[in-house]
C-alpha cells in the first residue's frame, strides 16, 4: 500500500534538553520511503543515525522552549503477508544469531515469569497457529482502555488489569512468544485507518526464517502499518525521548493513501 | 594480566535440551585470547556463534542427559585501566549510535524510577566522579550476601533488600548510572583473585569517548577481569541458558596467572 | 469430627528471640476443645493471650538456642457444613460491621487490582455459586507445587506463575473474592487426612450470614479441619512469628482420629 | 484545641452503588465531639457504624446519581502531646494483645521486606529516638508532590520514588517503623492549618503503653488534627469507598478554630 504519513510533535522543553525523535519511516527493500522530509522548528543541529541493521532512523538534537518537529514522507509498505498458521517455529540452534537477543526478557516483557502459564495454555499449538493462538487470547482477555495503564506499565501488570493500550497489548503479546521460545520484537508503527490516528505499537515473531507482523489490537490492518523503530520493549522504540522532562503541547499523526503518481 | 581461565560445567539435561553458553573469552584488541579449548560431552553438532561487534563468542548445542562443557583459555587482559574521577559525560547528541541501547532500561534495571533518587543522590557529581560516588554508596549502603536474592531479582528489589551477590550490584550500578544518563552494560567475566572462584558480574560505563570498566563489589581487582559476555544485564550474559528446566551437577571456575612462555 | 491434633517445633533461637506461637485450636461453640497441652522447652514464662472475638488464642514467649513447642488437643471439629452454590451475596449495607474489614485488600491479597479479572471471570455466578466457581478456577489453572513461592509471595504472582501451595492457593481465593466485593478471611488449620501431615492454609467467605470454609486445594475433608488462627491473609496466621531470625529444626504436625471416648 | 470541621463530597454515583464514609471525628476520652451533624442527600437510609473500639464511625448508604455528603463538627482535640525521644520501645511480649496485629505487614505497608534497610539504618536509636530518626529521614529523602502517587503505591514505590503525598509518607512511616518491631498504625485526620486544606494522613506508634501521634509531612500541627478513622494502611481509613467506580465532584475541607462558647 502506498501512504502518505504525517506526524507533528509540539513540545515546551526544558532549557538545554537533549531529544531522541524517532518517528521516521525504516527503510528496507520491504518499505520504500519514496520521498521524506524532516523539519525541526526552532532550527538546530541535527544528527542523524542510522539506518541500522533494522533500517531504523533518528534523529537527535537539542531543544529548549517551545519546539515542533515535522515528518512528512510517502512511503510504500510492500506486500505484506499475514502470519500463516502454518509456519514452523524454529529450535533455537537454527535461529540466526541476531535473533537470538529477542528471546530474553526486558523491561516491559518479563518473558521469564511467564513460562509456566504460556506452556500450560498454548503449549498444544506450534509455530504459526501458536502466535495466532496467543493473539486470539489477549484479543478475548484483555480490554482496549485508554487510562489503565501509564510509561511504568509491564505486561505482567497488564496481564492482571486486563485492560491497556495498544504498547499494553503488544508487550503481553512479547512477553507470551518469547516464553514460548518465539522471538517477538516491539515496532513502533504509523498505521493506516487506526482510529484515532496516533502512533501504533505492534510486534514481529521470527517463525519459518523470518519476521512476521502482527496487531494484538486488531485497530489496523497490517499491510497499512508503516515500520518505524523495532527493539526490545517500548523502552527502545519510543517516538521520543528526552534527556530532561517535558510538557506535550499535541501530537498530530495522519496516514492516507496516497494519490497515485501515475495519475498525474 | 595474561591469565590461564578454565571453567567446567555439569548438568543433568533434560531430553533435547537446547543450550546457549557464554563462557569463552571474547576476543579484542585489549583482550588476546592465546589459545583456548571448548569440549562437550557427550560429543555433538556445535554452532559458534560471533565475534559479534563486541568480540562476544557463545555456542549453541542439543544435550540431553549428563553433559559436561568444558573451556579452558590462556587470555592476556592487557592494560585495563582504572576509572579516573576526571573523565567527562557525554551528551546524548555526542554518543555514538550503538551505545545509546545502553540508556534504556533493562528487565533487571528499571533504571525510569530511580531518575529521582539518583538525581537527588548523585546530581552534584559528573563524569567519574559521579560513578565512583555511584559505586561508593552502593558498597556502604548494600551487603554482599549470598542467598537473599534469585533469578527474578531486579535493582529495584536489590536497592530495598539492601544486599545481594555480584550479579545484583552490578544491576543496581547499571541502574543508577542509566538514571543519571550514563550509558551502562553489563559484563561477565573470569576474574582472578575472586575467592571463592566463580563467575563473575561487572558492568561497563561509557565517558569520555570509551568505555569504563567498574566492580562494585570490590571482590576482585579489575585488571585481573577476563570479559566474556556483554549485554544490557543478566537476561543476555548468563553463562548457560537452556530451552528446558535441568539440574546444575557442578559449575566449577578456576582463574591462575598463566606461566610465562618466556620462561620455557 | 472429634480429633487428636498434634505438633511439634523445634527450633534454634538467637538470643533473646521473642515469639509469638499460634498453635492452639479456636476455641467456639461449634469446634470444642476437649482437652489440651501447651509445653515450652526449656520453661519459660509463657503469655497466653485470648481467645479473642474469633476464639483464637496465642501464647507469646522469650527464647534463646534450641527450644521446643508441643501442643496436643483432643478436638471435636463439630458439624461443618460444606459451602452450597445457592447461599446468597449480602450487599456491603447487610454485613455486620465487623466483617467489612475482610473487604479490604492486605499484605498478600491486593484485591483492588483483581477487581477487572474477576468480575470479567466471575460476574455472571453470585452468592455460593460464584465462590466455587472461584474455587473451581483456581484448582484448573494453579499447579499445587512446592519451592514456586515463598514467604513474600502474594496472589498476584501466584496468579502470574500458576503454581504454589496451600498458603498462596489460599491468598489467591481470598483475592478474587475480595475482588467480587465478597469478605474473604485466612485462616490457618490443622488438616486430617493431609498427606503429608502439616500446618495447612485455607479461607473462609462470608455469605447469607455466616462464614463458609473452603479450601481451593482440594486436599483435606473440610469437616477434618480443625481451625487455629483467623486474619486477613497469612501475615496474621503464622504458626510461629519472631523477632529475630531463626533457624528450624523439625516442624512434625500430626492429626488422627479421636479413640472414642464411649469404648473406655 | 477547639476546632470547627467540615467536609463535602459530591459524587456522581453509579446506580446502586454502596458507600461506606468514614468523615466522622473519632469519639474517645481524649477527643470531645461537642456537636455534630451528618447528611447525606438525596434522602436515602443510613446505617450508622462504631463506634469501634478506637472510637471510630462510619455510615454506610446505598446512592445513585448525584449525591452530596456533608459533616461538621465541633471538637475539642485535648491535650495531645508531641513524641519525647526519651520514651520506651516494648518487647513484644509487653504488648497489649489486641496491638499486635499493628506489628504485621499490610497491603500498602510492606515491612516485611524493608527489616535490612530498616536495622542498618534506625538500628542504634531506640524508643522515641527511633521513630523520630524514621520521620527525620522520610522528610529529608523523600519530596512533598502531588502526581507522583496513586491509589496503588506501596511503601516500597514511594521507598523508591523519592516522592509522594501524605499518604505515602505515611505509609512508609509506618512500614519503617514495623519493621523495626514498634506497632504503628495509619489514622485519618481533619487538619487545622493544612494549605490547602484537605483530609489528612498520619500515623501512631505504640511506645511506652500509650500511642502516640506523629506526621512525617510536618505539614500541620499535631496539637490541631482531628482523628477520624484507624486502621492498618490506607486500605482501612479511605474517607470513601465506594462498590462500584464513581465519579468524584468536588471534594471541599474546612478546618478553623471554634469560637469560644463563653464568648456568647
Amino acid at each position: 500500500v502506498k501512504l502518505s504519513v504525517r506526524s507533528e510533535l509540539i513540545y515546551e522543553f526544558s532549557p538545554e534538553t537533549e531529544i531522541i525523535a524517532s518517528i521516521q519511516a525504516a527503510v528496507s527493500s520491504e518499505q520504500i520511503v519514496q520521498s521524506e522530509r524532516m523539519q525541526i522548528t526552532p532550527a538546530v543541529s541535527i544528527r542523524q543515525d542510522g539506518p541500522d541493521a533494522h533500517g531504523v532512523r533518528h534523529v537527535r538534537a537539542t531543544l529548549g522552549g517551545p519546539g515542533t518537529l515535522v515528518y512528512e514522507a510517502i512511503v510504500d509498505t510492500g506486500h505484506r503477508a499475514q502470519l500463516p498458521p502454518s509456519v514452523r517455529q524454529h529450535a533455537w540452534s537454527e535461529l540466526p544469531a541476531d535473533v537470538l537477543e529477542y528471546l530474553s526478557p526486558s523491561r516491559y516483557c518479563p518473558s521469564d515469569r511467564f513460562v509456566a502459564f504460556a506452556t500450560r495454555e498454548f503449549g498444544d499449538a506450534s509455530g504459526g497457529a501458536r502466535v495466532l493462538a496467543v493473539l486470539e487470547w489477549i484479543y478475548t482477555h484483555v480490554d482496549y482502555r485508554p487510562g489503565v495503564s501509564n510509561a511504568e506499565t509491564d505486561a505482567e501488570r497488564t496481564f492482571v488489569d486486563r485492560a491497556g493500550v495498544c504498547r499494553d497489548f503488544s508487550h503481553l503479546g512479547i512477553t507470551l512468544c518469547r516464553a514460548l521460545n518465539i522471538p517477538a520484537r516491539a515496532v513502533s508503527a504509523y498505521a493506516w485507518k487506526l482510529d484515532p490516528p496516533d502512533f501504533h505499537a505492534v510486534f514481529e515473531v521470527f517463525l519459518d526464517g523470518g519476521w512476521w507482523m502482527v496487531d494484538p489490537t486488531r485497530l489496523a490492518p497490517i499491510a497499512g502499518l508503516v515500520r518505524i523503530g523495532v527493539g526490545r520493549d517500548a523502552a527502545d522504540v519510543a517516538f521520543l525521548t528526552t534527556s530532561l522532562p517535558c510538557t506535550p503541547v499535541s501530537v498530530t499523526v495522519s496516514v492516507d493513501r496516497a494519490a497515485d503518481a501515475a495519475a498525474a
